[in-house]
């Protein structure tokens, strides 16, 4: 087991009818900004049950935080919150909106472009509380540091570090109406980030082992059950649980990293706007295809464990493994080939330059360069 | 999924040479006292690395919290520490050490008998802040906000609910030389806790469950280990990890809960001494097969993924179930049966009175009364 440090304040507040909780959270006499990204929450609830929750708060609200949320967007949300002195920050979203706001959070209190803190690769320790509703499943955003922030002008994204919010609230009912196609990218991102953390070195921690495999089985358990019966409570509370456990440090303690596919992904939709779970399903199967060598102990585990896997050599073991990964994103309706979205070798030359020019190498052995990641697109051609 | 709010904010830092990180945790100018058990930190070398971390701090040694901290010895922490204006309380020890110390913190700060503060039956949040320095792994005191008091003038003991520590600092190269009895007990102790989370309802939450039966996994791969080797770093530090994910809140969160083996469990330690740890192992089989029914469902699930038994009718699948249960605690070297402890009727009929005499009743059905409990420890004969 690899020395650790692990904390995480979040409270996390789930199940049916919690939304209304929002004012047992959020002090008393708050000057509320509540930002959202579309429309969807109008539709499926979540807007009236949040305005009714805060009704006693002066309130503003920040529509049109996108996916990939844009510093453009976010430079916005910040005027507006300065203006209006707001002291509380409350998210009502997705992963976008979630991470947009913790940049709102940190730029509120400075006098910095978002962009250059963004830029400043110092974790943001400074910044207006945040609360989040959460209404897809996904990034894992309401109960970590993280955040992912775009620039549009320069096809840019990079991920920073702010603060934890301070409480999350998950319904998983807010799950029922969203639309199938961000239901498979909430699904292949939470696998994947199970992934990054586990398929790297053997015999580092049995507890971090098995609790990656539990939540990938959950995953391949109930991706067809969804796909049957996306109102089933307790299967759409399975997977909303997974999403936030999945990237909240409680697997990571003591294990090596890779975080390569996210690394590659983000490249590809900073340059052609493919959504982010989407850009993992075709990065992964090809990363492990290429790298499999040095994960060939945690692929074996992971085939026996998640697919059982357990007749033939072990190349024949590891390549039976990733097959079934890359059948599981296609189950999912998900494409899991670069040409098949009409993305070719112009993209991935520019991605090469791009890793080439910051001299940035990814994964637990350092070894994905420029030239790695050439290797890696080309497989996933 | 049953509704759950969660939230842990304790710091967990572990790893070797970790007791270092002391002085970054601390604030600077706090008057600590440190509280101890018994000799066998001196022994171990952990007393000297406490010593030098907080070598620029004021500090007072309060030594002697026994195993089941005892009130009376609470009460002499408690004048020491307000004689000496203590404002921050480090716990070096197990898990009675850290107990003890919940109570000295809440104490501190209150003009009443610690006593009263127990029985007040009201979570104790006005508290001194607390850091613990681990040296036995078992109770999983150090990541969560419950501490067991007895009082030896009446043989009782009630669990209370206290404030979170700060941090803990887990290092595994302490364990390496603790008597192989606390091991066993620290061993036994983490299993039941987790089956008390996990034997009740089934389909609850699949990541839950999957994750218990990874921690109970991980327990029946690394007993015969600890046994050949107890020097192996990575082997106790999986150990020690087991027995802080065991009670943290994590794998309750969205399940039904028992606790009825541990409350029963008490009476034997308050009425006998009997450690702990031990106590469950003989309490555990007895009321999993007196309560097999309404626990059929976790059981059968349990026997296959635990054990893999997918062989017989459930009945027999279940009793299998338990007697590999009994077996595994017998292996570590416990005794899982009253008479092999010198306890008999006697002391069943005192327990059913203190259950009925106190009107309560424990386990998820509120069905373990004294007389179930009669029964319970009647099979445990």
């Amino acid at each position: 087991m690899n020395n650790f440090i692990f904390q995480n304040p979040v409270k996390l507040i789930m199940g049916k009818g919690m939304i209304g909780h929002l004012s047992r959270e959020i002090p008393a006499g708050s000057r509320v900004m509540i930002t959202f990204g579309g429309g969807s929450v109008r539709a499926n609830g979540v807007y009236d049950q949040v305005k009714e929750a805060l009704k006693d708060y002066y309130t503003v609200e920040f529509w049109g935080i996108e996916p990939n949320p844009a510093v453009e967007t976010i430079r916005s949300a910040v005027e507006l919150g300065k203006r209006e002195k707001v002291d509380f920050l409350l998210a009502v979203g997705g992963g976008s909106v979630l991470d947009g706001t913790k940049l709102i959070a940190a730029a509120l209190l400075s006098d910095k472009d978002p962009w250059d803190l963004v830029l400043s690769r110092t974790p943001l320790t400074a910044t207006v509380p945040l609360g989040t509703v959460l209404t897809l499943p996904a990034t894992g955003s309401e109960m970590n540091r993280n955040a992912v922030i775009s620039r549009k002008e320069t096809q840019e994204k990079y991920g920073i570090t702010a603060n934890f919010p301070e409480f999350s609230i998950l319904d998983p009912e807010v799950t029922f109406s969203l639309p199938s196609y961000q239901i498979a990218c909430g699904i292949a991102d939470t696998f994947v980030h199970v992934m990054e953390q586990y398929i790297t070195v053997t015999g580092e921690s049995r507890i971090a082992d098995r609790w990656a495999e539990g939540i990938l089985r959950t995953l391949t358990e109930i991706a067809p059950l969804i796909r049957e019966d996306q109102s089933n409570y307790d299967t759409m509370a399975d997977f909303m649980f997974s999403a936030t456990m999945a990237l909240n440090g409680i697997i990571r303690m003591g294990v090596t990293e890779d975080w390569s596919t996210h690394q590659i992904g983000h490249e590809l939709t900073a340059l052609h706007g493919l959504t982010h779970g989407h850009t993992l399903a075709i990065v992964l199967p090809a990363n492990l295809r290429v790298r499999s060598e040095i994960k060939a102990g945690k692929l074996l585990q992971y085939g026996e464990r998640v697919w059982g896997i357990n007749q033939g050599t072990p190349e024949e073991r590891i390549e039976a493994a990733i097959e079934k990964t890359e059948e599981f994103f296609r189950s999912l309706g998900l494409t899991t080939r670069l040409h098949e979205e009409g993305i070719g070798q112009e993209t991935i030359a520019e991605i090469e330059r791009r890793f080439n020019e910051r001299k940035i190498a990814f994964g637990e052995q350092n070894d994905v360069t420029g030239e790695v990641t050439r290797k890696i697109l080309e497989a996933a051609l």
